[in-house]
C-alpha cells in the first residue's frame, strides 16, 4: 500500500497536466451551443477510463448527453463499488467576475481554479488517479470497480434513470460510490450521509403581448415585473418559512439526538457568515443554520428577469417577466407531490391580468443514509488514514437525485467521500479547489479502495 | 399654401428615402458603443437643416451627447417658434422580436416600421420637410423659427439645460413647438395639453459577495432576488396605490370638469386593453383608465434581474439583484422631493441582511398648459384642415422633461402636435408610424406654420 501511496505522491505534477486538459473543455450541460464540447469530455473520460486499465469502456448515447461507463471486475470475493460522477459544468457566467479565465487551470496561493474543478470534474479525475495507482504499482485494484459519469448532473439527471433502469443487473453493486460533496470545513475530513432533493420551476409572466412605453401605459396596464415581485413575495411569511400550503407536512423532524449531534459540529455560523460575505444570515425561525442548509426544505430564487435588464435607463413596461425558483427537499418529500403544491400555489396566487406559464425543470429525491454500514465505516477509517486526522459524519444542502434513486433501485449504502470545501464557489465564478485537499483526496481514494476490500 | 400642400403630397417617397437614412443609424443614448452612431445622427440632423435653408446651423458639444441648433429668423412681426425634438432612440432589444431589421425602414401594410421612426425621428424629419415646403415654393417661411435638437431626450436630458440658460436670450420665442406625442387614436388628431413628469431609479441589492450553490447554502443566507421581490411588492397597496409616504401628497388633483370631459374623450378600455395584448386592465382604485395614465402618478418596475437569467436551470443564489423602476409624476408634484421620499422609503424597507446601493437616473417636471393660446388654438386648426377631420384636446402619460423646463423658464406656451398612436411600440420592437398619420402630418404642419403667422 505504501508504494501507492508514494507513487501518487510523486506524481502530483502530472496529475495537474492531466486535469488542466480536463477542465479545458466547456462541458456546459445546460447551454445546446456546447453540445460538442460535451461530446469531447466524454471521450476524454472514456479515454482517460482506457489509459488506466478499465475494461468495456463505453460511451453511450443518452436523448441529450452521453454517459461514460467502464469496469474493472477481477477481484473475486471483494466487494464491488458503483462509481457515480458528472463530467458536464455548470455555466461559467458571470464571465467578468473571474479572475483567471474559467476553462483554464491556474493554480494560485494553494488553489486550483477552474469551472468544474470541485464540481465534479476534478473529484472524478481523483478517483482515476488512485485506480492508477493500484493499476501501475500492483497491475491489479483491491476491489471491483463499475465507473458511471454522466454528463447531465447540471441539468437534472433526466437520461441516467433509463440507462440504469436498463443496464439493471450489470449494475450490481455492494455500493454506490459518489465524490461530488463537500467537507465541513478545511482539515475536516468528512463523510456525508444525507442529501436534499429538488424541484426546479421557472414562472413566465406575461402581461401586454409587447413592451409598452412606461409613460404611456403606466398605471392603467399589468406590469409583468411587479405581478412577479409581488407573488415571489408571498412564498415566505415573516418567519423565513415558506407558505405554500402542504410544502411542510411531510418532513422528517429532526430527531433530539440528531439535532444534538448537529450542534456539537465544529460549525461556525461566524465563518460561514463570512465565507458567504453576506451582512447577515437569515433562515426559518427556530433552526439552527446547519439544520437549515441541511435538514429543512428551503425555497430558493435561482434568477429572476423581467422589462429591461441592459445598461442604463430605458422606460418600459416588460411584456413578460420570468423567475427560475426551487425548492430543496428533505426526507420524506416526495418531488413530485411538491411540484404539485408549488403549481397549484403559483397558480392560485397568479392574478387574473396576467398569463403564467409554469414549467419544471427538474426533480430530486433527498436522501439520507444510516452510517454504520462497513463500507461507510471504511470511508471513515479511508480519510482519517488520508489526512490524518479526525473525520465527521455530515449532511449537505446540496442534491445528487442520482443518489437517491440509486438507493431505493438497489437498497446499498452509498458512500459520499467529498473533497471540495464550502467556500469554493461550486456554482459560481472563482470556481476552485484547495490543492492539498485534491493531493490528500487522491491518497484517501486509494485508502478507501484498500479499507473497501477488508470489509469482505 | 396650395402649392406647399401638393408639393409635399408630390414628394412622398423622396421623404421615405431620406428618412430611411436617417433611421439606419442606430443613435441609442444609453449604450456607450454607440456614440460614433450620436454623432453621426447629430450630423445628419445638421446636414438637413442646412439643405432646406436653415441658417446659423450647428452641432454643439455638451458633456455627453450634441445639441444639434438652427435657425431662421426673417419674418418681421411674425411670431417666432423654437421647436424642440430628439435624434436619439431607444435600444432596440430585444432584437429577435423584430419583424422586419431595426434599423432598416420598412413600409408593410401601410405602416413604417423602424426604431425611432415615432420617437422620435420621423416627427422631427416631418418640421424639416415642412419648412422645405414653404422655402421650395414661397422662398420663405411664414414665421421664424428656432430648431433645438437634442441626443439624450431617452437618458434623461441632462445636458440640454445648461445649453438653454447659456443661450436664455438667443432662444427667445413665442411658443415652443413639439412633435413627440401620440395621437388619442387613429383618425383622431390630437392636441397634448399635459404630460407627467418622470424620476428614473435603480436600486442594486448585494447579500452574499458571490453567487453561491442554492443547495449548500439556501436557507441560510439572504437571497437578493427574493428580498429584492419583497421590497417591491411592498411598494404598492392592494388598491394599486403607491405604499411611499408623502408621495400623493403635492398632486394637484383632477377638477370636476376636467373629469367630465376626459370622460366624453373618444376613448375606449376595450380599444385600449387590446392595444395592449394584457388580459385585464389594472390600476389605481377609483380612477378611469385615462385618468391613470394621464393625471395619476404611478410607479413601474421597468426592468429587474439577479442570479442566472440564461437558457435552463442554474442552482444558484445570485449575489446581485437589480431593479429599475420609475414614478410618473403629475403637476404640482417636484422631482427632487419625490427622489427625496422614494429614497428614504426604499433605505427604511431595506432589511439589514443586504446591502443596497440607490441610483438616480433622471428627473423631469411633470407639465400641465391652459390650452387657450392662440398659438396652442393654431394647432387644433392646423390638424383640422391637415387631417380633415374634429381634432381633441389630450393629456399623455409619458414625459418630455424638456416641456415643463421651458415652460418654467421662458412662461411660453407649449404647442404639442403629436403624430403617434398609442400602439405603435415607441420602446418597444417593432416601433412604427403610420405611413398616413405620417403624410397628413407634414401637411398639417405646413398649415400650422401657415396658422401661427396669422396669431400675429
Amino acid at each position: 500500500m505504501q508504494k501507492v501511496v508514494d507513487s501518487i505522491q510523486g506524481s502530483y505534477d502530472r496529475y495537474l497536466n492531466e486535469l488542466k486538459q480536463f477542465c479545458a473543455i466547456p462541458s456546459v450541460s445546460a447551454r445546446s451551443e456546447h453540445k460538442g464540447d460535451i461530446q469531447r469530455a466524454a471521450q476524454w473520460v472514456a479515454d482517460q477510463m482506457k489509459s488506466i486499465g478499465l475494461e468495456k469502456v463505453e460511451l453511450v448515447p443518452t436523448a441529450r448527453h452521453p454517459i461514460v461507463y467502464g469496469e474493472w471486475l477481477h477481484a473475486p470475493g471483494k466487494p464491488t463499488l458503483l462509481f457515480y460522477g458528472h463530467y458536464d459544468v455548470q455555466p461559467a457566467e458571470p464571465l467578468d467576475q473571474w479572475l483567471s479565465p474559467p476553462w483554464e487551470l491556474t493554480l494560485r496561493n494553494g488553489e486550483l481554479y477552474a469551472r468544474g474543478v470541485v464540481d465534479d470534474k476534478g473529484q472524478v479525475f481523483m478517483h482515476f488517479k488512485a485506480l492508477e495507482a493500484f493499476m501501475k504499482n500492483q497491475g491489479r485494484l483491491p476491489v471491483n470497480v463499475k465507473f458511471m459519469i454522466e454528463g447531465e448532473e447540471e441539468v437534472g439527471s433526466e437520461n441516467i434513470y433509463k440507462f440504469i433502469r436498463e443496464r439493471r443487473d450489470r449494475l450490481g453493486c455492494d455500493a454506490l460510490l459518489v465524490s461530488d460533496t463537500t467537507m465541513l470545513g478545511k482539515g475536516l475530513p468528512s463523510v456525508c450521509y444525507g442529501l436534499r432533493g429538488l424541484c426546479y420551476f421557472e414562472i413566465e409572466i406575461t402581461g401586454p403581448t409587447v413592451d409598452l412605453h412606461s409613460g404611456s401605459f403606466g398605471g392603467g396596464v399589468p406590469n409583468p415585473s411587479t405581478i412577479l415581485c409581488e407573488m415571489m413575495a408571498k412564498l415566505h411569511d415573516k418567519d423565513g418559512r415558506v407558505t405554500i400550503p402542504g410544502f411542510y407536512r411531510d418532513v422528517r423532524p429532526l430527531t433530539k439526538p440528531e439535532r444534538k449531534q448537529l450542534k456539537q459540529l465544529p460549525f461556525s455560523d461566524k465563518r460561514f457568515q463570512e465565507t458567504t460575505g453576506a451582512p447577515q444570515l437569515v433562515g426559518e425561525k427556530g433552526f439552527s443554520t446547519v439544520e437549515r442548509i441541511w435538514a429543512r426544505p428551503t425555497l430558493e430564487i435561482n434568477g429572476i428577469y423581467g422589462g429591461y435588464t441592459g445598461e442604463g435607463a430605458k422606460t418600459v413596461i416588460g411584456s413578460k417577466a420570468t423567475a427560475k425558483f426551487s425548492t430543496r427537499l428533505v426526507a420524506d418529500q416526495v418531488p413530485a407531490k411538491i411540484t404539485k403544491l408549488v403549481k397549484k400555489h403559483i397558480e392560485k396566487i397568479t392574478p387574473k391580468s396576467v398569463r403564467m406559464k409554469f414549467t419544471l425543470h427538474s426533480e430530486g429525491d433527498a436522501w439520507i443514509a444510516p452510517f454504520d454500514h462497513p463500507l461507510v465505516q471504511a470511508g471513515k477509517a479511508a480519510l482519517e488514514r488520508g489526512f490524518g486526522k479526525k473525520a465527521v459524519f455530515i449532511r449537505e444542502g446540496g442534491s445528487i437525485p442520482l443518489v437517491a434513486t440509486m438507493y431505493k433501485e438497489f437498497k446499498k449504502p452509498c458512500v459520499l467521500l467529498g473533497f471540495g470545501l464550502p467556500d469554493e464557489n461550486a456554482h459560481a465564478p472563482n470556481e476552485r479547489l484547495n490543492l492539498e485537499n485534491f493531493q490528500k483526496g487522491i491518497v484517501s481514494l486509494a485508502y478507501y479502495y484498500d479499507e473497501a476490500s477488508r470489509t469482505h
